[in-house]
């Protein structure tokens, strides 16, 4: 459970719900104007349809699994990896990098079970780093390219929030025969415009963001992952493996840090 | 037939079109009111009118063609070419390079087709490099025109819209004679911005997108043709080829792993 | 004569104006209400002023010369210059690069007419490469300052019409005694925000990209004669200097090939 | 005390309310209109959700330290801070490097305090560099996201006012049954929009950006103190070290300069 | 006194008054309705304040001289200065370096004030190269700064003139007594949309932009500045200090040329 996503739209809803209700006096039928299905069929709708125009269903296909990702949480955190590779690597010190076979097949993390099972087998370090790092920039892309989908459906959705409005003017304006049902159709009208900017900005917008910050710190685990694996591989001391990556944890926290690292493994 | 984007506008304006409906009570005449040729004549003539002066006509004479690719998917597949190409080597082992000439004349690629008669031709390696890649510069490039194209239409179709509208106005406040046409007239009058942008997201904005993917996959597709090609004039072994070009193509299905690949060959 | 460019002009307008008439009923006196010299003065005032306080005077007055590029078209194009430089070529194998002294003079093309001189007068390769380039890079600035100019006028005509139109309205709605001429008179007032984006849109901006689009082009055709005017100097086959020049244009045509081919000359 | 954050704000602020007040001639009752909970429910509701949808718990928790950052000043500044570092080093070439013991543990500045400890302890210059450097990283990057967090309210805070005023409006459409009271309605709905618009602009954005000025002002800050330290360990002459961080300082004032020096360090 | 920005708020200003005059049939009392001080309390309050929290004392102290340069014009061109160290080369070259003594404290420029100052004084060259060009990049950053303030001013004042509008809006909805008086307080409210818009866009965009080509011209004199003395200290022959330098301006005015010629020397 993301916390923060979750509560993100409990306090965001309520408080529009609250500001609404407070200025109608607190009559409670009016959150019945709030739902109109005209409205969601022509913003809802037209975004899914742009989206469908402007990506492949390969890529849309992976929208569930994103939108997953903003409300869970991940059961582990760095400090946990460093220490369940930190307590692999004592285990192959003492018993073995053929000990590790058990945890090759039954540790929780993905990547980890992977690169235990290519360990074990006496794959090269490096082909083990090639393969570990194609499978992370193969995730991460994942991650990408949901974001960019994302941010698309942000474009996407408050203008067609505003065509419902217009269409809604347009079918209003044609009949005009009762002056005093304008009001109420025209207020209809502009729940498309509320839920096409609402949703925008409270949910498409803020999800790609989501999914970026965490795209980040899932890659910041992977490295960390990678680079554990590789020392249990060559046999180093699991305290000077636990320190360094720590360092390598500090290091990566801060994006310029990260950024130098890379600019000299670029270099190296 | 690219199912996502006609699939795409299907969704998008069936959902439009079911919203305006049910607003309006679903009386169906109300449908007319959507289809103004003056608004027609304003959002379509300004636009094409802005993407004249904007654009050279070499470059907006390729558009017909790239809507097709938005609405069309290619028969063959990244698998299916890398099982092609394997096949090919296989018999140019078998039988020598030259037997492959049926198959330089037969190909349903042209790529494929333009690379084995260079090669049957016995060009030296780098030249046929050269000579396919400048192809795949030269698609890609048609590609991106046509993003570049579509962008720039999405653009200019909702401010032209605004400007139908907005010419409406000037239109109907001129003669206000009739105060009791006042509402139909301006209804006609939103129809321009609705034209404008209803075309501007699910058809331009959205066509530059797929194209622009469709660019990317195109790309990796060329790409490995043309090492699977080369590998074939190199006499390689079918089964080595093909596992190259599969981890080839898994490096290339993540932007980062084509990044650092380009990185690489530019270094090397 | 730019076709696209006069052909976009004329499709646009008609386009608006015929979307306008047929709004109107074809009455053709309404035509009489969209040209307001109070909407003119201010947004063309204004554009002036602000483009005028935004730039220096001395890319102010490159203006005029813009405009008439975007208007028309070079007589010469890629192919034709490549066949008078594989000509030139062979007159100054047979009778010696002296004998180019008159084409130095005659020669309607500015640059190859100063190359010539300068290959004519015995100045070295390098030496006549960096004067080339030069000339070529000034003239490309140019053109890209002239782009930031009508980029720059594009975004402040908008916001010009819109001032137009809110300095309508306080205008109208400070003297508000007669309200059946409210109408019309908001209808002069809109005309202001039609001029504004009108011309932000079909020409400003329109002009931009044809400026960038026909720099690129320039840019193209003058490294073509760079090359050539160098090869004629070192004597090369006249053949050869053709098959070399469709070559080098093939790889310019596309963007990418271009930048791979600057990178290389770089390195090297 | 930030001064020009709390004058801004007064100015700001003082600004609006005399323009306010001058409009509606002094009528002081008038104020009472500006405060509106619904409104102050759906901005503020509406924009807090939105930052917890698009970031984690964990970087929205730094955001009360970097609001007082906003309104504080650094008690001490880079004059200070030099001639500081030019007396530890008088202190530690008389009385060796063991007399700054007692400075490790006073010294107001943490940076110093961390750093004078580690040169007391003896580590290695290298390992110094690296710690400081890290730690700095760590704090800019605290920064950065600070930044981009209130970049994002400020994104968010004006079309939750739009969609204040939208839902406003839906609500007075529809229960349309005294026209009188329309006005003072309607006036309550556009607040929504002026509490967005204002804290966006006068509070989000701006914060941003004074932040990221003070990110920029704090790294030269650090990097100062990282260059003392080291020449202090190094046993370097006071006066020197203070001219080479006076230098260091000019050079580091000019963004252009500070990016030089960058790509100097990178290079060698 | 720079022309073009002098004559550009005198084109524009006249322009949108002389629209505005138009379409009030002249009659020059509507000129009054321009001036309300409550929308200037507002816009520029609001303004300011915003850029005193987005911004640091220190820059925006900055402020009155960046607007003296956008509207004065340097006495002194690239010609001019190129002559001028022509001449002091020959005199240097005549009587020796010592006789500079007295342009170092005549000279009208400040550079080559400083610069000769050090010449005479027999500083090594790095280090006058080093003083120069920190000082010039000093220089060039406090325009950057000027520029990002101004850009951040022009973002800031049309929402302030939208703030204005609203308050307007507030305070006429909310006491809605006179329906007859509805149209000039509207009005009234609408001059602060004209103040944001206008002065975001005449001013300060305008302003951010010249202040940008301005430094730009700059650097490119104290560039020549830089070279010009370094090849007097050298004392190198004037005819050819004079060619070197008229060539490297010529470099300089193209982008391009001058990206090309940094690019080498970061290499070289």
């Amino acid at each position: 459970m993301d916390l923060s996503s979750i509560l993100g739209l409990i306090i965001g809803l309520a408080g529009l719900i609250a500001g609404y209700l407070y200025e109608g006096k607190f009559d409670f039928s009016l959150l019945g104007s709030l739902f109109q299905p005209s409205a969601a069929f022509i913003v809802f709708g037209g975004t899914i349809g742009c989206a469908l125009v402007a990506f492949p269903m390969s890529e849309l296909s992976q929208l569930p699994g994103l939108i997953k990702i903003v409300f869970t949480q991940k059961t582990y955190n760095e400090i946990d990896i460093i220490n369940q590779l930190a307590d692999l690597s004592e285990k192959a010190r003492k018993d073995g990098l053929l000990s590790l076979e058990q945890d090759a097949q039954t540790n929780s993390n993905e990547m980890i079970k992977k690169g235990l099972s290519l360990v074990v087998d006496g794959i090269e370090t490096e082909v083990i780093k090639d393969i570990l790092q194609r499978e992370s920039y193969l995730h991460e892309s994942i991650f990408e390219n949901g974001a960019k989908i994302f941010e698309a459906a942000g474009g996407f959705s408050p203008t067609m929030g505003v065509l419902g409005t217009v269409m809604g003017m347009v079918s209003i304006l044609k009949n005009l025969t009762n002056p005093e049902e304008l009001g109420p159709m025209i207020s209809v009208a502009f729940v498309a415009t509320l839920y096409g900017v609402l949703f925008a900005n409270m949910f498409w917008l803020a999800f790609a963001n989501k999914i970026k910050v965490k795209a980040g710190r899932e890659k910041m685990i992977t490295d960390l992952i990678i680079e554990g694996l590789l020392s249990i591989q060559a046999g180093e001391n699991p305290r000077i493996i636990k320190e360094k990556l720590n360092l390598a944890l500090l290091e990566k926290m801060s994006k310029k840090g990260g950024a130098k690292q890379e600019a000299k493994e670029a270099e190296g």
